[in-house]
């Protein structure tokens, strides 16, 4: 591996990239980039240096851990964070653990917790990790790899833009740190910054998905440059991403409720293009969890079901769905550490309440970014 | 002051006093003090000493954290608690702080959070200290003497029967704890263990009520002994509480919700005796807030309005309330440190969403405690 593998630098090309790459890896929810966006390209402009190191670079007896914002999508628009939370949250870890972390680590690579570990990077002097622990986005803490194949959640802290801070010790399982966290981050006005697990090199490398942050940059860089030269987007997303699209279609309608914290609902889709005449039905909490073409579930959790603009793949996001749109439903086959049969009981249709299995797209996730890197 | 004044222990009898005593103060709420005292009873049992010391023995530089259980009362009822909550939360708390404690307090001298600290002191072998932070019980956090009086109430933390434990290091109002902790609390299923704030002998000693175990002592022994000499119970009370009978009469109608953690409800009473063909109105949160007969507030927060039985004078708390009890009401003066106007802001009428201004009930809090001391 060349030092240039080893790490790269986020510039404003970049930032542009990984925000349309991460919104479309959101798959609805993780909350819109674009905020995260601009508060990277304030950081740069003032000069912050953001390292993105690679996985296997990581030693083992290093320190990372994994920060973000929690709370829903919906929220995040109208209720803009201060930014800092997250850090304020490590420090407050930190000083609880008695140990310093190395690295920071994306949580999520869908939507807002990609951009979030950025900023907090150039806050902190701190690199970012290519990696994270969902491939995605997921509306729950527990759906994440780190949870999944071990690592304690706990100590875990959150804060919120007083500066408020929770921290759990010691918690029985993630799924109740989620219920914790998220009744204090409701309290807390709707969005918090977290920090946790904290975690050595070793367990990190053993758990998180490798290279979703150059993924994300990856597909936003194909999608911008197909817009630009005129060719078709949603072809070049999936070039890169690998996966199909499911459904081409204009939105009929949106139902959307909050609920504990979380923007549920369900997307009605009349068909367009090949798919005239058919109807498609999403239901999300926060992510698109399931697309039925009639009573066929054609695609699940943890599969990514991405709703993007036909003719430019812009990603629309949960919080700007709208009766009118014409998008293209993309399927992307989720990485193979959310397969696992232990991994499907956390992240499979059965945890989100659906009474049916699993079955799994064809194709690879990231099926492209080898060969796109390669040229590049 | 001679050495019997400063250090006393909970023996089997006392145990039974401060059950009716605290019942007494809790005025509906703070839950019952049954289960508590069960528990003292058993850690009496099996040998432990439980040494309760006045506030004023208390050294400046000691260490006191307070300690107690959160919920609604209709919940302790029926989750009975593991026991070591609080202790639990005393642990983390001590770790997190680096300071280990020197004393127990009870936050509140109403309902089970008077007897929850005397079996953290048997597990923890920590004397009690003869004091508290509001003189009865109160339904939030930030209604307590040490934080109207300026002891920061962070950090702080609770445990639930799992030993889970959420921490809060900095929120910038008790009032915040308050939201947070109740948060995690119904989360963690509706009742927890709790330990803040940590303070110094010199912070208790000038913002705590003293003497307020052995005034739920001294009621409870004077209603006990009443109730064997067949005298009247209700004047044995008044003459140790200070305070008077504001209305005698039948329970016709309780409406009671649970509303995010708290009972809240009303109680419509029917005259009796010398108020035949009177109504009473009483307004509850957790606790008995207001007492209306007609349209006049004949008693409100912070004075202490609490539901006895004529004839026992045994205390009706918010979860026994049911048609057709005769009861006396009686009304206790407030503690004067919640009579100040800077008390008033938090537990006064309007701090209740009231519109209207507290007129304090004539007499003193604890009025006949020390004629009752010296008699004994």
């Amino acid at each position: 591996m060349t030092e240039s593998n080893t790490v790269w630098y986020v510039d404003a090309e970049a930032i542009e990239n990984i925000a349309v790459g991460a919104g479309i890896l959101g798959t609805g929810g993780g909350g819109n980039p674009y905020v995260g966006k601009l508060m990277v390209r304030r950081c740069l402009d003032e000069g912050a240096v953001i390292p993105v190191v690679s996985l296997d670079a990581v030693t083992d007896d290093a320190t990372a851990v994994s920060v973000g914002g929690m709370g829903a999508p919906t929220v995040s628009v109208e209720k803009i964070q201060r930014g800092d939370e997250p850090i304020v949250a490590l420090r407050a870890l930190e000083q609880y653990a008695g140990r310093r972390a190395d690295y920071l680590v994306p949580w999520e690579i869908g939507g807002t917790n990609s951009t979030r570990p950025l900023v907090q990077s150039a806050y902190s002097g701190l690199p970012v990790v290519d990696a994270d622990s969902m491939g995605r986005a997921f509306p729950e803490l527990q759906m994440c790899t780190f949870s999944i194949y071990g690592v304690p959640c706990t100590p875990a802290a959150i804060a919120d833009v007083r500066h408020d801070v929770a921290l759990f010790p010691k918690t029985a399982t993630t799924k109740l740190l989620e219920k914790y966290a998220r009744a204090v981050t409701i309290e807390m006005g709707g969005s918090t910054g977290f920090a946790f697990p904290l975690m050595s090199g070793a367990e990190l490398k053993r758990t998180a998905i490798p290279g979703t942050l150059t993924l994300a940059k990856e597909i936003g860089r194909v999608v911008r440059e197909a817009r630009q030269t005129l060719t078709d987007p949603v072809a070049a997303l999936l070039s890169v991403s690998g996966g199909e699209v499911l459904f081409r279609g204009k939105i009929t309608s949106v139902h959307r409720t909050m609920t504990r914290g979380f923007a549920k609902g369900e997307i009605e889709l009349e068909g367009m293009e090949d798919d005239r005449g058919d109807n498609l039905l999403i239901e999300f909490q926060n992510e698109n969890l399931v697309a039925r073409r009639g009573e066929t579930v054609i695609a699940s959790v943890p599969d990514l079901i991405s709703i993007v603009d036909t003719n430019t793949a812009e990603p629309v996001t949960t919080e700007v769905l709208r009766y009118g749109l014409r998008v293209a439903v993309v399927g992307i086959p989720a990485p193979q550490l959310l397969r696992t049969t232990r991994a499907l009981e956390v992240v499979g249709p059965r945890a989100f309440g659906f009474n049916f299995d699993y079955e799994p797209l064809a194709g690879e996730y990231g099926a492209g970014r080898i060969a796109q890197t390669s040229l590049s």
